[in-house]
């Protein structure tokens, strides 16, 4: 068994209980940690505190949450209120984090199963449990097809920059914004990875670092400041990201610092690329400017190492913390899929490829 | 007096050694030390430890550091071998930090009292002595000159973003990026400041946004990565920042992530203005691309609260730390010295202002 897989689940047993079994991103790079939730507050938690995160690994993370909902599974129990407790969860889970769709989609998917179902109380918490591990399966199917066709634009590089974490520890393997890396490796083709330690929570040095380094594809971390001067200097080929939601326009909302790199990349004529699940795309939002901003504790910010460490800005000052911001479709040189390459996305080519 | 103090001096008397009193700029802002320096080694220490930094107050901290040459003072005292040994100390403290041309400005101002002195050795410390004084109240008149200047070009702003700290702790007082903000206030217009957090070391966090409050000026600190999303959302009306080394043609060497700071306001329309006294040029250095760029150590990255607290890069994994980008001339949209304004800087200007 891998003990740095990011998501597993095992099924209620003989009397036992399900569990949710989540590597402990928060712990990463020091500790490898896993935390075993057996209840809905607990997958709450661990969302909202990042112990697991990463657009696509929110939703399967809450989809499995709906199946820890306690609901009596006796033959004389009543569908009625079981759907009602499952509804309740669900709608529990959704306040967990805002900005990332890929949570609603993946609870969307879970209430359908609620709404349509008839029959006992026993057989709907099987069907949860086989949608919530068919989510799973797809994500896994979505990181091969992204990193199969994101490898056609990486191709030529040699080096790349990356923000935040978009790899396996941000979905059920290899991810988005690393898949294209991952399977280029495969073939024989390794690139050199620069990874934005991505303030405030370094995912980038944290994560992304520790799973390239694990994977053995060489990475050199850099503060978000270095970017500009790395680019300056020609040290970077391309950008590729992740997306934690995606508008009809094509406009992408991503960890904070995505946009300066965007526009950094356009500066110097590299390609920006963003890869996501076309579960990552909104299309009922116009434009990017609609999408729901988190905006995290600004102790995040003023404790670079957990309030166990010193303060680095002083008591009295005002702090600002979103976790996103907005690269508009225009600094996006392609849109990569699991079905595909959007190049220069728009409101049309994005419908275009959803239909699709 | 006042605890606050950036750099202090207290000259030999009645047998006590000469001491250079520091404000200890790396534990703010949780604790306000102070250290004293005796000798040119804890001189040379404070400086590459960046107790003291920015590039005047360098400049200041390395004038005083040769007074406190280990020199017999006697009568019957060599002059030549006392001008050996301050020569020596001249040479050494140059070698405490690369970039900050200011640096070897001041310790060619000491040189050339060393090489043009005859008379008794304890004549040549006094006269050294002063000429340090010197250097440090010049630099006063030229933190209100540079506010006085860059005052009028901040005068139609109500919110201005900075980089780095080029305050009051990176001079004598007021600064340079900061003096314009300052006498704006004493004329009554308390301008709103952004201060970049400026990892790894967050002078931003940990200086700015204290010498700022403590002047009651309204400061909101934000990682360097969140600087793009602040600008697009309209909530920065100009960039000011210092500056370590300004090449013939108006290249910029400063802090690392200037460089993009710059490239972000071009791309929102919004100025971007340099502020640094004329001893910060280098005018034997035709472009930026030749100014050395210190490399400091990848620890500064790794640990972003100091080696007492948890590491947050994988072991084994590269980390690059530059200390310093260089922005090209053709995004500073005028530079600001305690002569006055050049706006779209190049050669001519820059070498023409030099001369006035």
């Amino acid at each position: 068994m891998n003990d740095a897989e990011t998501i597993r689940y095992h099924a209620a047993h003989n009397g036992r209980p399900a569990e949710l079994d989540l590597l402990d991103q928060t712990k990463l790079p020091g500790t490898l940690t896993r935390l075993v939730c057996t209840t809905v507050d607990q997958t709450h938690d661990a969302i909202q505190r990042l112990v697991v995160r990463g657009a696509p690994a929110i939703g399967i993370a809450a989809a499995y949450g709906v199946t820890l909902t306690p609901v009596s599974v006796n033959a004389d129990a009543s569908l009625p209120e079981a759907q009602t407790r499952y509804r309740q969860t669900i709608d529990h889970l959704a306040t967990s984090r805002p900005t990332a769709v890929n949570l609603f989609w993946a609870l969307d998917r879970m209430r359908a199963i609620v709404d349509g179902f008839s029959g006992q109380v026993a057989e709907l918490r099987e069907r949860l449990v086989a949608e919530a591990v068919r989510i799973h399966d797809d994500d896994r199917q979505m990181c091969r097809s992204i990193g199969r066709h994101g490898a056609t634009l990486l191709a030529d590089c040699q080096r790349v920059m990356t923000h935040c974490n978009a790899g396996a520890l941000a979905t059920s393997m290899w991810g988005t914004a690393l898949a294209p890396i991952y399977h280029l490796q495969e073939s024989g083709h390794t690139l050199q990875v620069f990874a934005d330690e991505t303030r405030p929570l370094l995912q980038g040095a944290r994560l992304t670092a520790w799973e390239l380094h694990q994977a053995g594809i060489p990475v050199t971390v850099c503060t978000d400041s270095m970017s500009g001067s790395l680019m300056r200097q020609g040290l970077v080929d391309a950008v590729i990201v992740g997306a934690d939601r995606i508008a009809a326009n094509g406009d992408v909302a991503n960890k904070i610092g995505t946009y300066p790199l965007a526009v950094l990349a356009k500066h110097h004529n590299l390609p920006f690329y963003v890869a996501a699940p076309t579960n990552t795309f909104d299309p009922e939002l116009e434009s990017g400017d609609l999408i729901p901003i988190e905006q995290r504790d600004g102790d995040e910010v003023s404790y670079p190492c957990g309030t166990d460490s010193p303060r680095q800005t002083p008591e009295g000052v005002a702090v600002v913390n979103p976790a996103f911001d907005v690269t508009p479709a225009d600094l996006v040189t392609a849109l990569v899929t699991e079905k595909g390459v959007i190049p220069g996305p728009n409101t049309e080519k994005v419908l275009a490829h959803l239909r699709a």
